[in-house]
């Protein structure tokens, strides 16, 4: 089974990837966390290309590597790990090249399809948690975890204006509900505990 | 005037784009000399990922690395010189895609067709001087001029084997086949000085 984690920044979707993880491990699954950029050996020098604030690239060119990363990804990754039956959980797949490099960059979200389906081979989500809160909560968030962490400055994509972050969590709406059977919107200012609970009430409603 | 220089590996593109700039640049033309993959900052990193040996890939994401070097180059580099009026000399462009990840890694032509526009936005060459030679010859003037050179090895792509360049040039030809009134095929097989002649001609031939 395949589920994707999707949502503006902040959102909390790695920290509950890593408690659905850490469920399933306890289970005993066969279980892959794997995310996007970043998946395959390849994938990880697109990352940091892609994040590095110092990268200069127009929106074509952002969107050929993330296509790059998820091709090698899938090939390598994802599509191996399915094969042998395993538990799938991604950080970010096809639907934020939607909502970042479509409704945000305003590139066509028809050739996007095309080209999302060309570097997956027609690889779907068998469910996707989308992880939904205000802009500027998730933000807020973001800027918190730097600061405790004593990280400095944000990636490329943080440093963003709160508009184009909108314009992100609009596109993950429209997502939402122009793909209702795939998509679960989950609301992420509720308790870590809760957003935990939802998640997994939604991947068991599915499984095999 | 956009002229763009293609064929396969050894055919002398890059001596012939060298030798036609030393003409222009005399004649005092304001000219832009560049390469794919590699003509923009970003283009520079991808370029040594691509072409390192030690790099794995499948052939989507090897694709996309290209077309993400080429939206960068044609934004960056090539759009702004062809609109202050320059003629921009380019060694390898949209047709090495077609022949290369289409013919040689059989990706489907219409795809990748698409995937160029969508690149280039549309930009296509005013002139495409196409070296054409026996692949055993190219292969062969490759490896004479590492060894000139003290280069060690060869890169990614001239390591494939002798069928894989020989589906390149076949994609060449059948390039040059359809689109006559852009394409110039060139028998580089020539003393340098011929193919050199040919090459202005055909430049000559296309200019305002």
């Amino acid at each position: 089974m395949f589920v994707t984690f999707e949502g503006v920044e902040g959102a909390g979707k790695s920290t509950a990837l890593a408690a659905v993880a850490a469920h399933y491990a306890a289970c005993g699954v066969d279980l892959v966390c794997t995310r996007e950029p970043g998946g395959s050996a390849l994938g990880r020098t697109l990352r940091s290309l892609l994040l590095d604030v110092k990268s200069s690239m127009v929106s074509e060119a952002e969107l050929f590597l993330f296509l790059a990363d998820r091709a090698q990804h899938v090939a390598e990754v994802i599509r191996p790990a399915l094969a042998r039956g395993a538990l799938v959980l991604c950080d970010r797949f096809t639907d934020s090249t939607l909502a970042y490099q479509g409704f945000a960059r305003g590139l066509s979200l028809e050739t996007l399809t095309t080209l999302n389906a060309a570097a997956t081979g027609g690889l779907e989500p068998d469910l996707t948690l989308l992880f939904d809160l205000p802009v500027e909560e998730g933000l807020a968030r973001v800027r918190k975890r730097k600061e405790e962490l004593g990280e400095q400055g944000c990636d490329r994509l943080d440093a963003e204006a709160v508009s184009f972050h909108a314009a992100v969590r609009k596109g993950f709406h429209f997502i939402a509900e122009h793909a209702p059977s795939r998509v679960c919107l989950l609301d992420a200012s509720l308790a870590r505990e809760d957003v935990l609970a939802a998640c997994l009430k939604a991947i068991e409603s599915r499984r095999h």
